[in-house]
């Protein structure tokens, strides 16, 4: 397959990069080789009052909570407070192809080799390069240097579909569930594993949000954290629904996952007990959140993820009110979302007489209006 | 999770080693430090009156063309001729709980630590520790020591399900078709890739059976290596058949299958212009054999291997002999291979009453027919 050259800022007017914080951001200077070139929307979640430093020479808009109050208005209570899940927020006012977003707790990672890894690169690698979510391929992603399809995979099925998101991993710090993290408080993920690879159509899988990145233009609509938090009987779930929500989407419309490199180091481990508080519920509901998007199916006038995520709110609010009334106000956010989402994203039709009716979206936009 | 000790010779009572060769066994002179303390089941391919020289030391029971005609008589006809299918004979009369099947220009790899792979070891432990089909594992197989489930991996779901199949990969020459062969000639694999997962349910893969093993008490009846070779339309798809097949009542069984580590070094690529030529019909009718195994449904009633392969030969009959009428005949050979499995691996009952009807298997009843 043809190679992919990795620069060192590929594609630097077509990726957004959004960092939810509450705390500080010093962690971008580490990644100024890599990350600098880029734009970056900063989420600041908590107290708006707070002065959050961006490092020198980086370009970026930042959106406190009063931000998303005066743009959203009453749709604000749409967007997670205090939860990282507020970054959707920036998902929504970027006009970018392709967003990346980053927890400020992660640093540069190296390769077995001992070199700084790109991930911006790699993901837009995964992104740019077809996905094969109809059959396995034994040496997985076919479209690296130096692999291919092995014997036995279908013609037909070898030019993949478009790839909607990226899922990258993490050395050091697991992703564990608190009773995980209190069963085995010192293990480390040390292992490189050096492949990328489609999670077939069908099979859902936990999405992290903390190196993860997305075609905004495919798949956006359908990268809603949740409704999560202050205020709210959940947290640290904000990324799992994402991903099974973004996935079903996917799958449904014929776009592909991937899993797999570009890593990063995860610094700090959260406090578990903390963590069990927040998460409680959620052990609990996955085990009928998961079964719920297993089993749906999105019906065939659904054919954008905006439709499907309209139709997703419905099957949410019919089928999981029963777990608990939290899926109605759910449900409701997920509409909220997508009325937001099309106030700040009006469609643009490809016919130039219509551009009366719906201009084209004017960069920029969004950012004029948000306090300095 | 539990560690696993890797011993030199782990389980070397209940694991058969199937070699199916037409020429030199001296590969196995690298493999003494990981296989010696193994049984061999050799199978002779090819002209009967070649002497086959096994290594010193190794201890074997080898069949030939005259042995298979004389142990199955009418029903050897299920068993390929001039095609490494031919393999699928030394599962039938194995009495042991595992199969490794390994080619014989097949080499010791090593890990990039530059350490030797035991590849046996790791395929047993692949085998002994549970699948986990239902939902992807984003840190890969959570057995493994070091790592484990991730956030939002159902609870319900930790246990997993029985392993019955551990497909291991090749370093050095890749397991390309004729095609691909042709246009990337020098393409070697050098990747590592440090990772055993699960192949979701309801995704099928390519079985390459170079490197291969299985819990012959839990899938063997389903591996077939089909009609392939001399007389036969096609050649090159008796492992492709098998996978496709065996996944397929893996999924409906509950099973699970396992792909990734051990590699092997994989030394000699096959000529390109004889393998399409024995391909040709294969890379056509892959495009109707994998959704004909992607698209059908087993019946409730087929609740063991044996019952599950039978009512796959009828869907075979009945969806592909539109295809080619090659495929009535696999279709019978499919019933042929089942009788065969039968006579040679009596049903053996649970209950001490029943032991006068159906006497326990007596390991080496088969051994002692054959021709020395």
């Amino acid at each position: 397959m043809a190679g992919y050259n990795l620069e060192a800022a590929p594609l630097k007017d077509d990726v957004d990069i959004v960092i939810p914080t509450i705390r500080s951001l010093d962690f971008l200077e580490q990644w100024r080789p890599f990350l600098q070139h880029y734009h970056l929307i900063i989420v600041q979640d908590g107290d708006p009052s707070i002065n959050i430093r961006v490092p020198d020479g980086y370009d970026y808009e930042l959106y406190n909570r009063n931000d998303i109050n005066r743009i959203l208005g009453p749709r604000a209570s749409c967007i997670s407070y205090k939860d990282g899940g507020c970054r959707c927020f920036g998902f929504m006012v970027s006009k970018k192809k392709y967003i990346y977003t980053i927890d400020d707790d992660c640093f540069v990672a190296k390769d077995p080799s001992g070199k700084e890894i790109n991930v911006i690169a790699q993901h837009i690698k995964n992104l740019e390069t077809p996905s094969t979510p109809h059959y396995f391929n034994t040496l997985y992603d076919p479209f690296r240097d130096g692999t291919d399809f092995v014997r036995g995979y279908p013609f037909s099925l070898r030019e993949g579909v478009q790839t909607a998101i990226s899922h990258g991993l993490w050395l050091n710090i697991p992703d564990y569930d608190a009773p995980t993290q209190l069963v085995k408080p010192r293990e480390r993920n040390t292992r490189y594993v050096d492949a990328v690879m489609t999670i077939p159509k069908g099979v859902l899988y936990p999405m992290c949000g903390m190196n993860l990145a997305f075609n905004r233009e495919l798949i956006g609509p359908a990268m809603y954290f949740g409704l999560m938090g202050e205020g709210q009987p959940i947290s640290r779930y904000d990324d799992m629904w994402a991903g099974w929500a973004a996935k079903v989407v996917c799958d449904h419309l014929g776009f592909g996952v991937k899993t797999g490199l570009p890593y990063l180091w995860h610094s700090k481990a959260s406090n578990p007990f903390v963590n069990l508080k927040k998460e409680h519920k959620g052990l609990h509901w996955q085990e009928e959140m998961v079964p719920f998007f297993q089993n749906l199916r999105l019906s065939k006038e659904s054919d954008t993820a905006t439709k499907c995520y309209m139709e997703l709110s419905k099957m949410t609010k019919e089928n999981l009110t029963k777990v608990d009334p939290y899926f109605e106000n759910l449900a409701d956010a997920m509409v909220t979302w997508i009325e937001a989402w099309d106030e700040l994203n009006p469609p643009v039709k490809n016919e130039a007489c219509d551009e009366e009716l719906n201009p084209p979206v004017k960069k920029g936009t969004i950012k004029d209006v948000k306090a300095k």
